[in-house]
């Protein structure tokens, strides 16, 4: 995730360029950029870090003077944050610049071939890669070149883009990464969302996916892939800048909560060829992976909860022995890490103060780290021996949901892909279970889409002093998931167990009416769950339960049921988690809480 | 423990001495017998199972005639549950019987010499040996004999003795275990405890270690070892018979939390021979030891947590790598069991089913099983291959506490006899330890005296809904415990967390005057420790710290402190669960909860 602006009129760009990226912050803010064409050249100026260094190095834009110019706030995926990685992005002689939100996904292939026909990269970004592009095809048509490039490019983009030989126009287009276009007073501007534009204009026009607009002072011109003139929209505006932040979501969470279906496919997607999985950045030959004796997880928070699914997916899929520690009792308690052991360490951040301590212990014993990390170019991702980034895009919400959701995603690649090596599924078993990673982002839309009754049902709890989540195997990860969920952001005291646990103590708490969240999806565990369920409803508990959708037996036992559909049995952590998630923030929600900042916590934990 | 009682006078004895076992059953009740002088032979009827069996047997007693007798009901330590183990033993020719409450601890070396003289043994009960040892000195001079047999045995003992010769008298001796004398309105009467006699009599006398009693119709005379005549002094009892089964205690969980010491020092000091570690029953040879390469803790509740600190312990000692699970997990998520696991479960009643269904599982799968178990011969106990038995005697009280004490010394001293074979300890190390262990007792004692400040603290919590428990490492085993011990006796919702993960959700629980115990034994994580007492407090946590003597430091940053005493780093555990046994029952106590039967528990978890 990434913001891009543009602007073309009667203002000098930069100042507006600014503004705008200031009101994209929360998409990316690890570097920015701007470029203005200033009647003779293009002038660029990068910055790494907050957007700020930036406004600081131009003096709010005032130092670059033009009245047509791109920018961009980035959050890193390929290349970690650099003045040169920054955006915007150069051909070789400087009369095109391009600024892009997305991921090229052949950019590896366009980039050899651009390599063998004399072309040049100074950056690590796949963003380049169009800059050359369009430089190969460009002969004097802006449009043909567009149109050409967007038929060699695999993946999702949001591009904006000046030719120094058109200095009266600006080119946008996008597919798959979110794009919007409108007028100024005096002339016109593009942006990734709308809280940029707000201050201009609230009529707007929602560019889809392939759709090509060319950009003047005082007009706005439509195309589709063929470059035939389209008619669009306008569309008006009602939110507040506030609401507009938040793409008109109540809340950064529930914004990125409905984030999750692209953040899903985002970080599976680039992974996927044909039938197989391959994991570029993984670093481990097949010998590699046939030699791992003992996987180690380590990761604190969510992260954590990810990795105990981890567990029962490893172990589950490749027969490899799992240990899953959380970071602060992993790195003081003189781990034993033998040959052949791979530690996995998960973290949204990259910069979890414990797991970097876990990664330098292990590193001090001789053990070969893989990091899951959201953030490019952060600590763990730097220190760790092989990073697998999961492609969530920048998380404000303090409670995590697209991150945590997207850390599984890489753990069922990561476990697929070491299962077939292994030769412990065959191809067919790995085809099935790809088709079914395939389904996910849409189930999870569904999923979302029920927040309604969801809401419903929360508005029931919200004077509940003490919520129990249970589950059994893979289904106990996914309830501690859910139960810190709720009481991160509501302040209910909730916790999660094993549901065999239960009896052996923490049952003595169920009193009448206790609300027992009881997640239940594996098949072979479901007579022991519903033994369970039995056991605190006779307690007088409210039992509700997630469970799959062809279990409608447990209606008996259940007072309230939301149904997952169904999907291979290690990936139902991903569906069972959406209401979890929408319950919690719905108490919290119902009860006033500051829900995108719960007291007391922070979203990065840098300390110990 | 057993319950051993006697009646000599003018009634028929044999429903006075069932009638006094009723009362005692809660020492132990796998089995019971009684033997009486019919004018003729001593007549003896044993029968396997609870009470009521024997009691159908003889029609109350009804079916024994004769005044002088007595009786026992069993818990079984030597030889498991049967007709033939329980007491009374005879000797060959069936004119001395015994009845033995306690542990004879060199009673192999007695057989095997008894047996070179020709004895023959029918049980395999320690028992046995006392009452050939009897014959083999008796001399027509019971007192005479009875000195000799007992500066020939070491360990504890409670003795109801017989001679069929001597048909007016009955003989009582006492080591280490309980025994206590009376006169009824027409006869004498001994037993293990008050309950057994309080229908006949509120005047008992104690009888004192190494003291010899010899009873008839209306008269006691007591002796010392050497045989000189003692006087002793009688002692009115004013408990109700209530408060008597309960040795004067409130509830049964106090008492038993008052038997740790004994309890912890009768499961070690069989198991030390000098400086060495002995553990008879383990089953493995020093290179089956050292061949050992993973460990696999299984087991439920506080057993589980007893497993945590297991963890650490064996980790720390031996560096063989240690997981830890729920027996309820464990069983059905496939574990994975390689070639050199040694899989220890841990349960005290020898019967919860998830525990034993892991066997069964680990079994499938070639794997070896220890069992630490409390309950002789129970189904755990059969099914392991090998067993190592807590010598904590039956416990009552739902929340275990005893029990869960002597299961920490056997993971000691497992730890320790491993790390020594392995080389990971020298001899030096193992002896200090030892001197460490021996002073366990006295140290548990010290701290269950403190229970007046405890309660008082206490007191000022009755109405928490919350309390947190926070420790890093070994204390954070800790910490899961004094949770449990807390919600399952008082209703308070509890939870243990470790102190490095709260920043990671759960702090955003913590308000105003939260309660937060902070458990801090280990002196390198002190500092940790404190960071993180820091952080609850400034969100208006109170904080009660569990630390070390020396460790005066955490004054500043704790609002209240419960000292121990300094042991080894590995043994903290023991000492620290005291004070927060205490809390918990206090808190409860105070609430005016059914300690001994918290709602909706059960001592022993036979379902899944």
């Amino acid at each position: 995730m990434c913001g891009i602006v543009g602007y073309v009129g009667e203002s000098q760009a930069a100042p507006i360029l600014l503004e705008g990226l200031e009101k994209l912050e929360y998409r990316g803010y690890d570097s920015a950029g701007i470029a203005v064409y200033d009647g003779k050249k293009i002038n660029m100026k990068k910055a790494m870090g907050r957007l700020k260094v930036l406004n600081e190095l131009t003096h709010g834009g005032e130092l670059l003077p033009g009245k047509l110019g791109i920018g961009h706030t980035r959050w890193a995926t390929h290349g970690a944050p650099s003045d040169i990685n920054a955006h915007p992005h150069f051909n070789k002689d400087q009369s095109i610049v391009v600024v892009h939100n997305g991921i090229i996904e052949n950019y590896l292939k366009l980039k050899h071939r651009l390599e063998s026909k004399g072309y040049e990269f100074v950056s690590e970004t796949d963003t380049e890669v169009i800059a050359h592009l369009l430089d190969y095809y460009y002969d004097r048509d802006p449009l043909e070149a567009i149109t050409k490039v967007m038929h060699r490019m695999e993946g999702s983009y949001a591009l904006g883009i000046i030719f120094a030989d058109h200095p009266e126009e600006m080119y946008a287009v996008r597919k798959d990464s979110p794009l919007i276009v409108g007028h100024t007073k005096d002339g016109s501007i593009i942006a990734s969302d709308v809280p940029a534009v707000l201050k201009y204009t609230r009529d707007v026009v929602f560019i889809q996916n392939e759709e090509i607009v060319k950009l003047t002072e005082d007009k706005l011109e439509f195309y589709n892939i063929d470059e035939e003139v389209i008619e669009k929209e306008t569309t008006h505006i009602d939110w507040d800048v506030n609401a507009a932040e938040k793409g008109g979501y109540e809340h950064f969470m529930l914004k990125e909560m409905y984030e999750q279906p692209k953040a899903i496919l985002d970080t599976f997607s680039p992974r996927i060829k044909g039938n197989e999985v391959v994991i570029d950045e993984l670093g481990m030959s097949d010998d590699e992976i046939r030699a791992v004796k003992k996987i180690m997880i380590v990761a604190c928070g969510s992260a954590y909860h990810a990795g105990v699914t981890g567990k029962y997916i490893f172990e589950g899929l490749t027969r490899i022995p799992v240990e899953v520690d959380t970071a602060s009792e992993f790195r003081y308690r003189d781990p034993i890490i033998e040959d052949g052991t791979l530690l996995i360490v998960i973290s949204q951040s990259g910069e979890t103060a414990d797991s970097l301590a876990a990664i330098r212990e292990a590193h001090a014993k001789g053990g070969k780290v893989l990091g899951i990390v959201n953030v490019v170019g952060s600590s763990i991702a730097r220190e760790a021996d092989n990073v697998m980034y999961t492609w969530a895009g920048p998380e404000i919400a303090v409670a995590t949901t697209k991150a945590y959701s997207c850390q599984l995603i890489a753990e069922y690649l990561l476990a697929m892909k070491f299962a077939h090596v292994r030769g412990k599924i065959s191809d067919a078993e790995l085809a099935d279970m790809i088709e079914d990673m395939k389904e996910l982002p849409a189930q999870v839309e569904m999923l979302l889409n029920n927040k309604k009754n969801i809401q419903k049902f929360a508005n029931r709890y919200l004077a509940a002093k003490d919520i129990f989540y249970i589950g059994r195997g893979i289904d106990y990860a996914i309830a501690m998931e859910g139960s810190l969920k709720m009481k991160e952001i509501s302040y209910v005291h909730s916790d999660a167990y094993a549901a065999g646990e239960l009896k052996h103590g923490t049952i003595s708490l169920v009193e009448d009416g206790t609300l027992v969240t009881a997640i239940l999806t594996q098949e072979n565990l479901y007579k022991k769950m519903i033994s369970n369920m039995e056991e605190v409803k006779t307690r007088g508990a409210f039992v509700m339960a997630v469970t799959n959708v062809d279990n409608t037996e447990v209606e008996r036992n259940a007072d309230y049921v939301m149904y997952i559909p169904k999907t291979n049995k290690y990936f139902t952590n991903t569906l069972a988690i959406i209401p979890l998630q929408l319950f919690g923030y719905y108490v919290a929600v119902g009860k006033g809480c500051d829900v995108d900042k719960p007291r007391n916590l922070a979203k990065s934990v840098t300390v110990e």
